[in-house]
């Protein structure tokens, strides 16, 4: 574990570091010192020409795992802050505004969801989002990277909470391998909470792995996966959509939300169905009461209610014109 | 005018003086030096502990006016952008999202606006939006700030384009003062394009002035402001919910958008209604055709379509428990 001491070594800028970092793609390990003095910068070839920075209290883990850079820091104003490969994935702060959607978008779209898996998602966060919901009777999750999780159960209580629920069944594994094995059919809905398609989530955003969700989904089943920017990513967007369309017989639709910490300050998700059962994403039918029981044992929802989630949907019109453009 | 090779001088960091500048809460001429080299970086003691940093290519202007400084550069991936005392006013890329919905947002919710008024808003991004209502005669802009026109003349034809229209009138100076000369009644609606409360605009924010606004608004009259951060300004905008119940007699409502080079990647609005016809903003009874004539002269719209206004007043619920808390 790093100490409090290394964040000025951590952090010790040379612009011909940066410059070097950019012409190689980032890809090294540097990425945390592409800063201001005391502040991890998110860099990436996938958001050319902006970063965006938060300010270090103290560094608390930094370790490299089988598949990625693991590190968490204390910020000055995000609270905890859980980096994989240089990107922020979770902060303290605003991860509800991801958790809860990524979330109560597909489960709230559908009556009495029973069996629910969810790929990636290692922090926790989902799992616990998922167990609010009651007719829930188990939760698979598969997560890749062993260390992801020991991480959260150490730093990060409110999101790790979710692995405590008795109905959560953990695999650590790959994520393609584990779908393939599953009986078709099996799930009510599938949650994909993937990192970005560069590193270990690459091949969660191809065609077979698609195909392989909508098998093991049953008809009329619903998955959400985790589906970049409307902002940078609207091409990594159009083959998404595309390939969605040609694997999901039931309905296609793209929603998004606000994460300041994200990229662009939003993120999208992928929301589709297979044939069966018509699902109407749009107007939820499974409502989660904002103050019901779930609340007394996981705190009050912060970030979802009915009308955000129809919301959701509302594409400004550059991103409606790409996204709908076969409707 | 700067040159080229000032990015270069402008952006020599040295830890030291992001500190300095830090402990005296930016407030003086540096903001442009608190960057990675080559970049530049919104600090701001309006959103402690974070960044947000674009590449800057070439610097085109940078002057002191009588009231802030005023920057112009080119940056690598968001076009020609705007700054003001050291905060993002406007970029190529995303502005569309701000003027779009900052001007149809109250445009569309009243039938027929003919007579409007636009307080700040000296890029002309908000003109050239009002103009695409065929219905309005009369478009007054008051800019306190003749420089932030000059330069959106000369680096921003897509924006300055707004001053073009013959229904446009120009009036630099004061916003209050302006508003208090204006006869009761006279505007069907007022839209306040400012930048933050700290500086030129800080009277923009308090209650004498919304109090003008009201006196200045026909009856059912509807005003839109620009109202900050939900997840960075919560403090700020109760109270400025509060100070309009007290003085708006008509609905209260505020509405967000995404706009990713604004601190949190969100920005808000507070609309309003004065006693009169009643308007029901999150229903749009004066639609702008996509693809109207307005589109031939203008461009199509990018942004802003009738769902995305509705869905604009959808908010969190971490927000709606602050905002509708009287409700």
């Amino acid at each position: 574990m790093a100490e409090e001491s290394d964040v000025a070594a951590f952090t010790t800028v040379a612009a011909k570091r940066l410059r070097e970092e950019e012409e190689v793609g980032n890809k090294g390990n540097n990425y945390i010192s592409t800063v201001i003095p005391g502040w991890f910068s998110q860099i990436s070839l996938m958001w050319p020409g902006e970063a965006h920075s938060l300010k270090v209290e103290k560094i608390l883990f930094q370790q490299k795992s089988k598949y990625q850079d693991v590190m968490v820091f204390q910020s000055s104003t995000y609270g905890k802050v859980l980096i994989l490969d240089g990107v922020i994935q979770v902060t303290e702060r605003d991860e509800r505004a991801y958790t809860e959607m990524i979330t109560h978008l597909p489960l709230c779209s559908i009556p009495n969801p029973r069996k629910v898996l969810v790929i990636g998602g290692g922090d926790g966060g989902v799992l616990r989002e998922v167990s609010r919901h009651s007719s829930v009777e188990e939760i698979h999750i598969c997560e890749i990277d062993a260390m992801v999780v020991d991480v959260s159960k150490q730093y990060f209580p409110d999101l790790s909470v979710g692995f405590q629920n008795p109905r959560v069944t953990l695999h650590i594994g790959d994520g393609v391998t584990y779908l393939n094995a599953v009986s078709e059919g099996t799930y009510d809905a599938i949650i994909v909470d993937s990192s970005d398609p560069i590193g270990p989530a690459k091949e969660l955003f191809e065609k077979p792995f698609f195909q392989s969700v909508a098998k093991a989904l049953r008809p009329g089943g619903v998955v959400c996966t985790q589906a970049e920017s409307i902002w940078l990513h609207m091409h990594l967007i159009e083959n998404i959509v595309a390939n969605c369309r040609q694997i999901f017989k039931g309905s296609i639709n793209y929603a998004w939300t606000t994460v300041p910490t994200y990229p662009s300050g939003v993120i999208g998700f992928m929301l589709c169905s297979t044939e069966g059962p018509s699902v109407d994403f749009k107007h939820p039918v499974n409502p989660l009461d904002e103050n019901g029981s779930h609340s007394k044992a996981k705190g009050p929802l912060k970030f979802y209610n009915s009308k955000i989630h129809s919301a959701a949907f509302c594409l400004p019109s550059f991103a409606k014109k790409v996204i709908n453009k076969d409707q």
